[in-house]
């Protein structure tokens, strides 16, 4: 080698090195698929070819088939928890071959999401912000060879453009053309704050592995109200127009704070109003489940 | 530093930066263990330890105890998502500690399967082709301190070989003696088309998240019978001689292309013909399951 | 660049360089979250934030909710197989909020585990011994802005903390105060050789997938009172007082080494005792589950 050509190499070499420390964002994947079968996999195996040093993990792979609206839920979730400039590709798409619209939306928090915009995009949209939305061109980023494929978008289309734009292959721009900054919305009903103080909400979601029960209710309209830690809440949960729990329990910090087989009130680990039993599940005692149809309303007992 | 050792500096720099870049190949995992219990995690510790740069990635682990025709076809239907050099593990090995031999194929698509040859390589020897095959030498390619132990050879042979395969550090011809080029493999009914245009073939397996009915007849077997996009087939599903659906669907590209609830036929991710029902499981709702004793016929509908 | 910048330059590259491969250590989590929600991936989110090199793997998320013996025998079953240095994050923790310590365990072996004190550190406390135990303190080591999260320190106390531990960021001084050599314990009974040759002792878990029985006693106590290769066992399992199994088996090396369906007596993948059927589930047949109120008693049959 001649030492002349030393600066050039050893530029290269800089940039090697940084680039792989740093160039690629995570690619984060989500799927109703489970993972019984090997399409995860497949898609990963995608991801993979496209960049080596690409950081791949997943949200979860168990989303319920075709529940768009916990799709939705989990993103809101855990987006936040991911550095700006992480790739989310979520595939429950249980239109997949019509006419619905493949995007990659921006958020204002600087997060991108590579679906099928069927509703997965609802509650980023409305927490994170719309900062744009592109339609995702399928002429340019589709796995080559699996034109003949019309029921594996995940794989041919959404894990490839994913891997493409974390890696830098492509910019945000090179996705496709730019759409309205609108997504299509699932209809639900906001928490609200009553006059008499009391709270209405909707149970988005329930915390599943241990059978808690998680509110839209958020805790800036505990504040508002005056529910403070120590006081006791009066509860009053219903299926459409049928009561399914009447009680009341302490609200306090955590688990621990009540007895065993005890209710409580607490704060999520997103800051939600929750309810739940101490090393029990509410949800199964009560037969609570989440839904639109799900509702909850709170107020500090008299 | 003396300049005039920098390129001699500057070319280790390349190598390393390129090294980590580029040499590994990913280590694609599969077995029957389930993730209940430490397993999984003790193979990926020991491939870890091995090469901490290694790409390490799951097919899947679900694979039903002891099901050796499912492991064959998961690596079938994933294979060829992964690049070229990509090492597989599978480990679904009844004959754990008995006389069965443990080999890497080399496919002609330059992939290796690191396995007991028990009849897992039976779909991807055919479908993918033997370059090679290669019975492991477990004198010299075995975890240090593991000989005691019998019944874990996922763990002490195969992640420990198949790390070892993927980082480079032995080459192919260094796993062990070539064989044979062949494998055992698992005895199933290939699809037919017959002389009437009626497609005969099994069931090897269901798109279990959704209860997809897939099969092992081809588009192009679809085509040289003269089915087309928009026809109407005439189904019956058998188990042995028990007729388990006799009925019509239309060929399709999707499921949002018949009305929810309606079945479909429909090419999958394979490029296989499935029947499916749109937003429901033909599975459940028909009792159909896979294997060898499962059978199909197709035509157009007169 | 100016040629006699060159050699800091170079040195630079070779620190990035070398820094990426080899600096960070392993970061393994174990949870009883399941994978269904977005908690897993919101505490690997967290993790990747501090370290964006840094290896991030499972143990299991499938511990049963509130086991603490499982999680405590599941880190026991799989340290060993990863290496020296290797950050374990363990959350089982149904007092969560509470006063239970929050603590880093350093093992003699090398490696360290995050875990709430709860019981969690039995088994590898006791066979991997404790070098030392540090309080996390939380005012340094909890992800910003998590301030009023009180029940989910797996993702703003746990994760955080052993990301920065295992990629270098804090030192192991820096966890926090040291505290005395010591862990909560969960008490069990140790395995034992009677004078008659009776092998006592219990089931502390099993094999979950394949339902086979394993016990906590090790190959040196058979080989002290003579049961060798060969011999033929009788076992007798109880639950409590009441006799669940009474029968022999032969002691050998794997599952093929007896008939279909038949009983054997074999070393696990942890040199223990472990009662089995090929091919079939003991557990199931005899309805044996596992725990502390679960005995089994061994000897060479006469």
């Amino acid at each position: 080698m001649d030492i002349r050509t030393a600066p050039r190499v050893i530029a290269l070499a800089l940039m090697l090195a940084s680039g792989i420390a740093a160039a690629n964002e995570a690619l984060v994947i989500q799927t109703d698929f489970g993972l019984k079968d090997g399409a995860v996999s497949a898609m990963k195996g995608v991801a993979f070819g496209v960049d080596r040093t690409l950081p791949l993990y997943d949200l979860t792979h168990e989303i319920p088939a075709y529940n768009i609206w916990e799709a939705s839920y989990r993103l809101y979730q855990t987006l936040q928890y991911w550095p700006k400039g992480t790739v989310f590709v979520s595939v429950v798409d249980p239109g997949v071959g019509t006419e619905r619209k493949s995007v990659v939306l921006k958020t204002r928090s600087g997060h991108y999401i590579v679906t099928p915009d069927n509703g997965t995009l609802t509650l980023v949209a409305e927490h994170f912000g719309i900062e744009a939305v592109r339609q995702i061109d399928e002429k340019l980023n589709r796995l080559k060879g699996s034109e003949k494929s019309y029921t594996f978008h995940g794989r041919d289309v959404y894990a490839y453009t994913g891997a493409r734009l974390a890696s830098g292959a492509i910019s945000y721009e090179q996705v496709g053309p730019l759409l309205p900054a609108e997504v299509v919305k699932i209809p639900y009903q906001p928490a609200v704050a009553e006059k008499d103080g009391t709270l209405k909400g909707t149970i988005p979601i329930l915390d599943v592995q241990y059978g808690n029960v998680w509110t839209n209710i958020d805790d800036a309209l505990l504040t508002k109200v005056g529910i403070n830690k120590g006081d006791t809440a009066c509860i009053k949960i219903r299926e459409g127009d049928v009561v399914k729990y009447d009680g009341k329990a302490p609200y306090v910090s955590s688990f621990g704070d009540v007895p065993e087989g005890q209710p409580l009130v607490y704060l999520n680990s997103l800051l939600q109003v929750s309810v739940a039993l101490n090393m029990d599940s509410f949800a199964a005692k009560h037969q609570v489940q989440s839904g639109a149809n799900w509702h909850i309303s709170l107020k500090k007992c008299s």
